[in-house]
């Protein structure tokens, strides 16, 4: 068994229950270490079953080994799972309650024996996942690593004529051609005014001269995803653009700054928000600062002004103070910070801006 | 007020519900007609209320228009929610048990005064959604249509030597020159035994000489998705490579002669499977035939054995039956049809195979 495995049977010993459904695909491949898609894993001290449709049963006998047994799934999920708990005997079983659908839920239960109670669990695996161990970092920084290249290699692409999504297919062939296996979200391309929509969906417009082009991408190495946002630029930038850009770099510093174990999350936030508030433009900074990254893109920690907890060393996230004038133009940079025991690292901090 | 909405009206009165809270967001993209992420579109007569996040205030703004208010989220987008259904003064509300997670219930309900009773609700509005109009089509159509064409492009770069992820590479960046938004899903490209695996994850595999290689791709255009297989062949093809796609060739023509409107779903996947069952192979066809497709790579109805309903003009869906055959190769050949009044058409018709 292996300590993730037995980190989360701890935890579920502490509250009571008899076993653990898992139904977060990253969840299960983070405890399994293999990569599952429409999956569900049953933990417990008495034996861990993973369910599986056939489309995936062979690659999941090569992967799983001993992790678990393998149910192939005949009929609908939710019986077969309702009656392992039967069979093991469970009194008090935990569920996922972000993970599960309320429909879900609801077929499992119809399944079990009423003396057995679902109790709804979260973040229990999640927590786990905040704190990046020596494997999963070299993972994530051979990622950022990958995307930093990127996006030098845009750098010299982008020019005034060429289409915001022509610029997203370059980076899809360029991250495939060094290593990702694909991108973790939709790249996004955001020319002149389309950039003040923090989440714009890249378009066919064509980019022109004299103004700013934000991209956003983050791609999956192994699993691991990174996330970076820079800003270029074309032509002559008139002095509003050049002022909120100083504006941005300063407060992504300020928040940086901040950075090591101990500290209050909502302290990193500020730090940028206060700075970005004192010079008038608190209004147009509507989204928290950053989100923990991992497995997936957006994980707990979230980095806002409501995170009360406090860093710890190895968590991992991102830094994206911005500031978006409606109808003019945005300014968004993101970069990607390892808490280490004395500070922090910025794992994208080769790129010069 | 839209017909979509109209509709989902009288289905409400129908159950006696105030009002409905869409947590789907292709649910929520087909009753607005603008493409949302992270929104809740609660619908009542009593007005239609949707809720976003500051990230898409301003896009929310300028897609929706009169369909409805625009709620920005500050805090618990759940407790809004509930504050929205009390100041209605709804008695009995429904919610998509799919589309909302356990967790996503439990504060809404938290939100309510103890008279409100939330109502599950299922397939409300993807039972609309299996039936597209002729705008849906046209754009299903030209999705259609890039996805071929990428494929015949690729033909010609498959080749001895390539990697997997390179003919994805290529196949990302064809898609986003020729109109495609982005794909639909992570391309697979399965080379040799890669290929029996139903849902390979492309690799950093080189293609050899003498191998089958399998392709399934399915891109976006204007929110509206493909989803076609095909198997290419290099150098020497053995005979039993030769004869199960024979089978598998076979197969689909015997399906795709099935479909027309009133005919039961299941016989659909019934004339395919009879067949390779015939031959031998009914154990190595591990899926279901087919999926509905829209807004959604997969959507109902499933083509499967368990689909009692009966096709109805207007309906789109795939057809793909396949062979694996563990540790040598699999053939999966994978169309798109469309349910006409007299018959079907199949979309991906125009590739040569």
């Amino acid at each position: 068994m292996n300590s993730r495995i037995k980190n989360i049977y701890a935890k579920l010993q502490k509250q009571n229950l008899d076993g653990l459904i898992v139904s977060s695909q990253a969840n299960i491949t983070y405890l399994t270490k293999f990569t599952s898609r429409d999956a569900y894993l049953l933990l417990s001290q008495k034996g861990n079953v993973y369910f599986i449709d056939s489309r995936y049963t062979e690659a999941a006998k090569i992967g799983l080994k001993s992790i678990a047994v393998i149910e192939k799934i005949n009929g609908s999920v939710f019986k077969i799972i309702a009656d392992a708990c039967k069979n093991f005997g469970f009194k008090r079983v935990g569920f996922e309650e972000r993970g599960l659908a309320f429909g879900e839920y609801k077929k499992i239960k119809e399944g079990l024996d009423k003396t057995i109670v679902l109790v709804p669990t979260h973040n229990l695996i999640e927590d786990l996942r905040q704190i990046k161990n020596k494997e999963e970092l070299e993972k994530i920084k051979k990622a950022t690593w990958i995307t930093v290249k990127a996006l030098e290699f845009i750098k010299n692409f982008i020019s005034p004529g060429k289409r915001e999504i022509e610029v997203a297919a370059e980076l899809e062939h360029f991250i495939r051609y060094n290593g990702a296996s694909g991108s973790a979200f939709e790249i996004i391309v955001a020319s002149g005014p389309n950039s003040s929509f923090p989440h714009h969906m890249t378009s066919q417009r064509k980019i022109k001269n004299n103004e700013p082009v934000l991209v956003d991408i983050g791609i999956d190495y192994l699993g691991y995803k990174s996330d970076l946002t820079r800003v270029f630029f074309l032509g002559k930038i008139n002095s509003l653009i050049r002022s909120i850009y100083a504006i941005v770099f300063k407060a992504q510093r300020l928040a940086i700054t901040q950075i090591k174990p101990r500290v209050s999350i909502n302290k990193v936030d500020a730090a940028a928000r206060q700075y970005i508030t004192e010079r008038g433009y608190g209004g147009f900074f509507a989204h928290s600062l950053g989100h923990g990254i991992g497995l997936e893109v957006h994980e707990t920690p979230q980095i806002s002004t409501r995170e009360n907890n406090t860093l710890k060393t190895g968590m991992i996230f991102t830094v994206e103070p911005a500031i978006y004038l409606p109808n003019k133009f945005g300014i968004r940079l993101e970069d990607m910070v390892l808490v280490t025991q004395k500070g922090c690292e910025v794992l994208s901090g080769t790129l010069h801006k």
